[in-house]
């Protein structure tokens, strides 16, 4: 069937967050271990595409649960441009689940030559990233063969949360309900296909988040581009304010990422500014969010806030691989693209 | 006249820059003189829409020409999650053109606050964010009045440039020819017009560029969504690869924003893809990319690589009115937005 592969690796995301918890924690421990020894003071993120978004997440945690600076490098400042920082004092994350695209692995080892402790996060510990890095953790997702990325993406969430809270001198025992909370949220599949049916005929589409699940917008637009082909734009509702909200207009389809936090307190305008336009939006989250919008995908007890985008993306990955079917493309060959991407 | 602000604001640029060059670089050099004395070790962006993209810009300056790490703060985490960074030895550069977003102000009083030295660049000197910050910038521009900002994006530009230029020991003079250039390039208005027709019924576009203009990418879109309400997305050309790239068919429309340098160079097999594709791609810049493309404006003499990003916006500015025009809407009040966007 078409789209076999992304369908089963999106059923097999709560036996692999399992895994991590009971297999990988020993692992991010040493490594957390190591790097606290050496007092990085500013994080620096390197990655591309799905994996991109997962860094995204855990500068979120590096600034509010660990309180050190953080950014996103250019990796072409170093491939295209030549660059080399004086990273002293630096860590160095880089997050790739084949660990072999070459504009990751030039600029860690550069950093690395640059005086800047490296950590690799890949789901290959084989690969030429993984051999670059002074460490690395592996997140156990087991070979996707899907070009979508699924699994890997929340299993890269959930190391990256393992090894912030482990920097922070905390055991991250909160992440211990993920794997039955994402259990339960899959088995509402049909629900999810019944909103597919909603963007059949969408040529564009506009996903917002707040905060942590700004990552998660991102994420669920790319899904929607890469397998349904749908212009899925992400925007931080802060940033749909400052310009965007130009283009949107009655009917304008537009998915909300809000589960209950501070994130979906900040969404409340944004929602309301919607509904004056007369958008039509899909709100998943916050129940008290979604009776504002046209329609809704309620979620309860998802636990903390800074959990959450390990969880909320399973629905939308699922809306994504339906959408893709509904309109007869095929989720596990996306047009045009190859699992690993060779850019520099 | 619909438009008239924003065209005479346009007009401007050339005017704003020589005032910056002549008026403004004592300022500059003397606020990098205090800057560089307390030795940052790390620099730290924070800004939102349009002056977000300026931030960017200076980004990649500061890792390729100062040999920093930086990073583009996520407001939100001070302001929506209560983060408390160390940042000592940080270099926090605000960006904001009002300087009135309360969600720039607030995260500048906590760096303050929290150890870093703090630079304002805006063009408001009475400003609460030139007030908060240790050190403030003016960029100059004078009144701008359209909603959508044109010359002081540039103007923040060539601050951001002589600035870090300045931090590098640098005096920052090839920048000396940016007025003339930008007059030269400005009087090509005719050729934008008739390029602008081409898109009159395009719902959806995506921009690419590399490098140093990545940042001119995100501003076209940002022009184009504000003014025209056209759908408009942009990607690094590497990122494009990544995923999106599945998005795009025959005759999507493509603008590919690449002057001479190694960013047009490493955008060469992105252009090739997208002609095999069969996308309906406009390249403005290099003349060996625009012969790949369908439609071009080609850029030759703009100077050095990480100047041109000052210079390619002023056509993609005018597109963005003329298409404005074109679709019947006044690009100086554009719909649902308002001049200062106060998001928290």
């Amino acid at each position: 069937m078409n789209g076999s592969m992304m369908a089963a690796e999106i059923k097999e995301q709560p036996a692999v967050l399992d895994r991590i918890l009971s297999e990988g924690r020993a692992g991010v421990l040493d490594v957390a271990r190591a790097v606290r020894a050496r007092r990085p003071r500013f994080v620096l993120f390197v990655a591309r595409g799905t994996s991109d978004h997962a860094a995204l997440y855990a500068k979120y945690l590096v600034e509010t649960r660990l309180a050190l600076p953080a950014g996103l490098a250019s990796p072409s400042t170093m491939t295209v441009y030549d660059a080399r920082p004086d990273l002293r004092d630096v860590l160095v994350l880089a997050v790739s689940q084949s660990g072999a695209s070459p504009d990751i692995v030039e600029p860690v080892a550069r950093a690395r030559a640059g005086g800047a402790v490296t950590v690799a996060i890949t789901n290959a510990p084989d690969s030429p990233l993984a051999a670059t890095a002074e460490f690395h953790l592996d997140v156990l997702a087991g070979p996707e063969r899907a070009v979508a990325a699924t699994k890997t993406y929340t299993a890269e969430l959930l190391t990256l949360f393992l090894f912030v809270e482990a920097l922070a001198g905390r055991n991250g025992d909160e992440a211990g309900a993920l794997p039955q909370r994402a259990a339960a949220l899959l088995e509402r599949e049909e629900e999810v296909a019944r909103l597919a049916v909603r963007y059949r005929f969408a040529e564009q589409l506009v996903v917002t988040a707040r905060g942590y699940n700004y990552p998660s917008a991102r994420e669920a637009a790319l899904k929607l581009m890469e397998t349904s082909y749908v212009v899925a734009h992400a925007f931080s509702g802060a940033d749909l304010l400052h310009g965007p909200m130009a283009m949107i207009d009655r009917g304008f389809p537009v998915i909300v990422i809000a589960p209950e936090g501070q994130g979906s307190l900040a969404l409340k305008p944004v929602v309301e500014r919607l509904g004056d336009l007369g958008a039509d939006t899909l709100v998943v989250g916050d129940p008290t969010l979604v009776s504002l919008g046209r329609v809704g995908f309620a979620l309860n007890d998802l636990g903390p806030e800074w959990l959450t985008p390990i969880l909320v993306i399973l629905p939308l990955q699922q809306l994504a691989w339906h959408l893709a079917r509904e309109r007869g493309s095929d989720p596990d060959r996306p047009r045009g693209l190859r699992k690993v991407t060779e850019t520099w």
